[in-house]
């Protein structure tokens, strides 16, 4: 069975060190309450992590959830689980105190969120689609709403779920068809079925309250007829518990490639009573506050299962024997090598380091962000809030993208055995596999990326994160032993623009080059954006070398997963460049009926 | 439910417009008979994959494999559809005609072979894995065991099994602790414990011919000391056919990522009677003439799976309704326009298209260079020989990596729906990932290629096929049309061999710099590899065109996925180029201890 041990130390290092949050906490109002508490936030979360969730993981991979008469039924434990989670007061942390809720920074949240995805997806999934709902509550809902819903969310006695997928339509929203007709108590009666829900039934929580974009009666056509509406599992009675059941009710599981754990519901509404939240017809801005603390999520989780997978493969690379190195035999006490003495197992293991390390550093930054977004200075807001922006279909894309391959590396490391479900290593894959399509798929994603957040305003927030990086680049040229790091990072920060306006030279003309760049635009993006945070930690490292330190080893290996990440991954932006710069006419030119002439008689 | 649909037409393009497979033939020794059968070959076998094998493949994987009071069960309507595929006499097409065979040339079982693997790999296991025992008995068994067991493997009642890998060694081969004791009857008695054998116990055929690496009493030290023996379930009676039981039992199942249809077994072998094939101590040979068909036929399987997967998105791109084309409404009569209008759409597709096509042409052309060195001119064998040394590994891991990323393009392109076992996406992908890890992994290929193909002689067998790579260009560069692919596939055919060059003189300081570059220099191999094909291949349709042609949508079809090719995938090799220069220090510098030290305390 895989082990996980929380990554504090390098969590630490990126908090503490590259990304100064004492300083970023002190900065917001009430941030040294943060400052207090983040210590015992990261030992208990890792505690929770390691010893509650992980060994609930391959359990509930292997017996899922069913449904008989109605009822979900999840795997076991994860129920006793939720409690703990509840009793520890973890779903109220980065919440709004007026409700309940601790107050402390959302970012704090995402560090414990880390943990959770590595020891166990299927269940966070559970507590974490609560957050989309209590932030489109927070934001968007009556102060009603807010004393019935969010207060229990926060409490964690009910749990929520984002209710958008229709059979028929997923990306594009415009089309769903569930309806929505005012009853006679300020509600509306909610008819229609949605697919794909997470977590959409089950018994961990009281109640359930569903988030539900549906239509009202004389909504204007396609995406800007929507409302969001929240629907209750139990109607709340007098006192405001859970009472008497609504018309919603799941209609079967969903059979998945993996995240057998979490319950994938077919929901289906039925006059179900249910609440506007928001504007009439403004659901997909509301929805948007739930979308994109959702899409960091994900990015979350791709690289929570890096590191599990990681720290996995590691063990098995140092533990394993076979074959003698190349250059000659390194322990010769032993029948064979540890396969970790091989160039190409480290290629792998290194792959796995570098992601999770870059990929941490890449969220924890995003989600300093975020805090700033939501409660720093005014002054600072806009660029923070564009950067957001721009960091976020990268966190969610590339993140799940790499999270895959180095899912699939872990795997590899372990040979045959990678493909034995006992081990453990093949479940990351299957569980990894679908963060590339829930919440926008990498190509959605990367379309909102290329056209939303830079097009659409030519290119003025990327402007803004390219002259960051290239004042930080100027800066740490100073240092002879940085031109290794700040060459390529400057060269590719110079080449982004470029490339950026290439594009856009070609969209007007045809607005088609726009979805024929915009992948290999956005694994470009994450490239030099990990290069830029990954030039910060090589320079923090070289200091603390330079300086002495107890830790040599430590800052050593994070020098060398640096150079491995310049050396090795960085080049792959390279053959982005050139593809991106290709244009549509290669993907536009064949007839759709000649697509099949192969096979087609 | 997943469709498939034999790709005759393509089939046919590759064999008799690419290869001039009838002029091939032709050149073999009653090779006559091969073009008179090709047709009706290529027919049945896509009715036999079409309608019997596909209905089975996603039952298969649903009900898998159990294992009750020592019996094996496999998947409903397997066996019958074994009983039919012996009773069409498929098993013996390439075989000896003087045990029965029909002496066809191995080229047309792997045109069959492609149809299997898309159809129902699991199924495909079962027949696949006799192949690699008859090939052993036929280069390397006694005219008893050729008599006695590779009749009845022709026949197809019975069928055969490889044992090589034990707990504890996989690669490592010289590891193996499984011994053969000499008996009083010119035989011996195996015992040993094998794991992972693919279709190890089961009751489709009368008996099972397992090939086992086991160790001789006196057998020196490590793969100088491994012997190869036959240990049949059933030892045969006087007659022939299968009798008592032998002392090899089926231990457990393995639990799988997938192929679950495939029995994969924990074979315990107690003083089971076995026979010596070969001379002792020299298996590791004998095993090689199994493991090198055996390499090619999941180089197939990878192929294969893009084949199935690519025509089911298709499917679905076309159906699925999904946004509007950025360039405007395509479909004004629908409620949203196909996914095929999109660019990143059909930029997955393809993908899989260039793969599958073009993995195609490399199999047959391998093929027919297993033809040769079996049956051709005796002048023509050892450049065949080294040429078919040469493509093996890059047959095996490219056409599996590339093969798995198609599968995973296939899921990408359903969205959600991809990720749910019913669609049967998933299915593919899961039964791909074992591709990149059976029958040596990704990186044992990888060093097979660069370090024992390329090195040991000096690049000589590498030149020979540059050179022939070389003359193509020259040749087509008469053609003004075809200096868009020549170009590119001249220059990327020079500094193939640079970068063999820059990589062996690094490997003369240091032998790591060969494990540190393999896998890049493999991929980049397989680039440009595929590369020269597609060349050709635009070659052909542009004459085509240019004549004129009652098919001028398949030739365009064909052009414009050449394009696709060399603009789009082609540029790949600009990464792994650059990295493979890369060099070892940034794999080997890391102290062993280091790569923990982010979460171990």
């Amino acid at each position: 069975m895989p082990t996980y041990k929380a990554p504090l130390r390098d969590i630490r290092f990126v908090m503490n060190e590259l990304l100064d949050f004492p300083g970023h906490y002190n900065s917001l109002p009430n941030g040294e309450d943060a400052v207090e508490v983040t210590d015992a936030i990261l030992e208990e979360g890792a505690k929770f992590a390691e010893n509650v969730l992980t060994p609930l993981n391959q359990t509930g991979d292997q017996q899922g959830c069913t449904l008989n008469d109605g009822v979900v039924t999840i795997p076991e434990g994860f129920k006793e689980a939720y409690q703990q989670y509840v009793e520890g007061g973890w779903p109220s942390i980065s919440q709004n105190t007026e409700y309940g809720g601790q107050g402390l920074p959302h970012s704090l949240g995402m560090v414990l969120n880390e943990m959770i995805c590595s020891a166990n997806l299927s269940w966070g999934m559970y507590p974490g689609l609560s957050h989309g709902a209590m932030s489109a509550l927070e934001h968007h809902g009556t102060e009603e709403l807010k004393q019935t819903y969010l207060t229990k969310l926060i409490e964690g006695t009910w749990t929520g779920t984002m209710c958008l997928t229709e059979p028929h339509c997923g990306t594009d929203l415009g089309l769903i068809k569930t309806r929505a007709v005012p009853d006679d108590n300020n509600g509306y009666k909610v008819t229609g079925t949605k697919i794909f829900i997470s977590a959409g039934d089950h018994e961990i929580s009281e109640n359930i309250v569903h988030l539900v974009l549906a239509k009202l009666p004389d909504a204007p056509e396609g995406s800007k007829g929507i409302s969001l509406f929240v629907v209750p599992k139990f109607l709340p009675d007098a006192s405001g518990e859970a009472g008497e059941r609504n018309g919603v009710v799941c209609g079967s599981l969903e059979h998945k490639m993996g995240i057998h754990g979490n319950s994938t519901c077919v929901m289906n509404f039925d006059d179900a009573t249910g609440y506007l939240v928001g504007q009439p017809n403004k659901g997909l801005a509301a929805m948007f506050t739930m979308m994109n603390a959702a899409r960091i999520g994900v990015g979350i989780q791709g690289q929570g299962l890096i590191e599990v997978s990681y720290q996995n493969a590691l063990a098995y690379a140092r533990d394993r024997l076979q074959m003698r190195a190349l250059s000659g035999t390194k322990a010769p006490e032993k029948a064979a090598d540890p396969i970790i003495v091989h160039p190409d197992v480290r290629r792998m293991l290194l792959t796995q380091k570098a992601f999770s390390e870059g990929g941490r550093a890449l969220i924890l930054y995003t989600a300093q962000l975020v805090d700033k977004v939501e409660k720093g200075a005014e002054d600072s807001k806009q660029d923070a809030d564009d950067i957001l922006g721009l960091l976020t279909p990268i966190v969610k894309a590339f993140l799940t993208e790499v999270g895959f391959e180095s899912t699939n590396e872990g795997v590899q490391v372990f040979g045959g055995h990678g493909f034995i479900q006992e081990w453990g290593m093949e479940q990351f894959v299957r569980d990894s596999r679908i963060t590339l399509l829930y919440e926008g798929t990498t190509g959605i994603q990367a379309l909102d990326l290329l056209g939303r957040k830079i097009l659409m305003n030519q290119g003025e927030h990327l402007r803004k994160f390219t002259k960051q990086i290239h004042k930080y680049c100027q800066a740490a040229s100073q240092q002879e032993s940085m031109h290794e790091f700040i060459s390529p990072l400057s060269e590719l920060n110079k080449e982004w623009g470029d490339l950026t306006m290439k594009i856009g030279m070609a969209a007007m003309k045809n607005r088609e080059e726009v979805g024929a760049a915009s992948v290999d635009y956005l694994m470009y993006s994450g490239y030099v954006t990990l290069a830029y945070l990954w030039a910060q930690m090589a320079e923090i490292a070289q200091k603390k070398l330079a300086e002495g330190t107890s830790e040599q080893a430590f800052y050593q290996a994070k020098l060398d997963t640096a150079r491995f990440y310049f050396q090795r991954l960085l080049p792959r932006t390279k053959t982005h460049a050139a593809t991106m710069l290709s244009g549509a006419d290669t993907l536009l030119a064949m007839d759709e009926a000649a697509f099949g002439l192969a096979f087609e008689v």
